[in-house]
């Protein structure tokens, strides 16, 4: 069973999965307030570009019903407040804005008071889920191909269901490719500093019976030496109209690895991931993120007191390391038009 | 100040920083009796292969010292009763046996009782700390030249101070570039998954003043991207006839990165690393460490139940990859001659 990451609340609320405790428990909570889910994105309860899109138009939807009674001026006055907070929860985040930006124009586009706009905008977060839930499926038959039967996977962080309101990006494909009956293997990257990948891909495919190996970040290079990789499957927090890609600290890593020893390189997103707007990598802003985060584990310090650490959440990977992405709309090339 | 991991206690003992307790305090042990040694060894209060045979070493002479008195028979007896109990501490530990065969063929060939016996054991103990720490400062003095002033050093696990007699061995010509007033900027790989970098390396560069960053492995392919690297210095565990390396898991993925990055990677060692028997890496075992030094950190799962892990502790560096390899006898290149 591939797992729902979120959903309404029975309530109007917001369902998600709290990642932060797992793989030990699965804890599901009910976001009621916008604040809630500012805080829920903030601290990574919720993770993933597209679910943090999918959170922050349902979160927008969830904290707007106070409101649903209210003037125009007063609804829409809060809608720009809270969307600003949602907006400022994960600074590199396109899919935020992108969800958000959408969210104001179908209100700026729909006549009438808090009723009328607060049913429009309950339809249009719903839509973008269900949206990103096709788009998952999509990329998962787009990207079956690239998983034939006995194919040995090496996946990095998670860009799975529990990114997603859906199957996933990068995992789409092994998804689909599992439930058609393919054998594979997938290395999972534990992805430090916060452990996406032991924590949350290998628990997503062990939920769904997908054989599944974690393996410290410094292994991948004698993986791939031993021939062990058949294909690298990652997502993207973000593609340049050129085709350089911002994902996860360690993929530029793993591309450098795939194209010296000749195994492909391919990243998963959906096409709204792709900023035509920006040039190249070099455009895309790199959130530092805190140094404990690499300095303290589990309470404990693992590096002495007034040492730095350098925590970049993400790194860039040009365009010439990817075989190719995997999209919604199919196998696609740079350079991207507007 | 660079630290000293061991010495002679005023009393005879042998005195170690507990390498168990790092970063967040130095505790330093004085051990009187040859069981404290033993002990020592096998917690991994002392690691490191040269610091290892250090450490029997001398701990044989200390706990010797009750038996100063004894009659040649009864002290020799005593000396291979405890001789096999430090050799099991750690029983894949080569330095380890190493040192305490070339203590008992000294004891073999010391004519006398328990007097003269104890005074050769002591004087052949402080001579393998003292080679050892001259073999430090040899791999410094050869290795200078590639840490010209305002080098950014990239390195991998510990091959420090910590893990030898002296200076270590590729941060030997870091400290001595420090000494000599060359400004560095050491990036350290803390170096999954016993954080031996962030834990070890930093501290000991810490309390010589030496600037240093922690970064998570997975930074490195970034961080040359970024030009940021000027060279990489690693250690090895074992070298083989051909030059191939092997050395902690990871090792291999840096030299790909930095191949790929024209930045020079330099393998540092002692001579006596190099097995001229072995014809190359393949040749080399790789010991694969238990899952749950991945699975698990501070008592907390890190990976779902049932999922697999694997934890290889080495990986094999291919001699192509290496730029030189710095030893005490300068800088060399394979093949080399048993």
């Amino acid at each position: 069973m591939t797992v729902q990451a979120i959903a309404w609340s029975s309530s109007g609320g917001v369902r998600i999965v709290d990642q932060r405790a797992l793989p030990e428990t699965c804890v599901t909570r009910e976001l009621e307030s916008g604040e809630d889910v500012v805080e829920a994105i903030r601290t990574m309860q919720v993770r993933g570009a597209p679910l943090i899109g999918i959170a922050a138009a349902m979160g927008l939807v969830a904290g707007l019903r106070e409101r649903r009674g209210a003037t125009r001026d007063s609804f829409l006055e809060r809608q720009r407040g809270l969307a600003d907070r949602l907006a400022a929860a994960r600074p590199t985040a396109v899919n935020l804005r992108w969800a958000l930006d959408r969210m104001r124009r179908v209100a700026d586009a729909t006549r009438g008071g808090g009723p009328e706009l607060w049913d429009r905008l309950h339809a249009e977060a719903t839509a973008i889920w269900e949206e990103d839930r096709e788009m998952c499926r999509r990329i998962g038959e787009h990207g079956l191909p690239l998983v034939p039967d006995g194919t040995h996977v090496l996946t990095h962080c998670n860009a799975g269901a529990l990114a997603t309101g859906g199957i996933g990006t990068a995992l789409a494909p092994i998804y689909l490719a599992h439930a058609a009956g393919r054998r594979l293997q997938v290395f999972v990257d534990e992805t430090r500093p916060l452990l996406q990948g032991a924590r949350l891909t290998a628990w997503e495919l062990a939920q769904a019976g997908i054989p599944c190996t974690v393996i410290v970040d410094a292994v991948a290079g004698a993986l791939m030496r031993a021939a062990a990789v058949d294909v690298v499957l990652v997502g993207a927090d973000r593609i340049a109209r050129n085709g350089d890609v911002a994902n996860k600290i360690g993929t530029y890593t793993l591309a450098v690895l795939a194209r010296h020893h000749g195994v492909p390189f391919h990243c998963a997103a959906p096409s709204s991931t792709i900023d035509a707007a920006l040039p190249d990598g070099d455009a895309i802003p790199i959130e530092q993120r805190p140094p404990d985060e690499v300095t303290w584990l589990a309470g404990r310090r693992v590096a002495p007191a007034g040492v730095p650490a350098a925590n970049p959440a993400f790194d860039i990977t040009p365009a010439r390391y990817v075989t190719s992405y995997v999209t919604d709309r199919g196998l696609v090339q740079p350079p991207f038009d507007p």
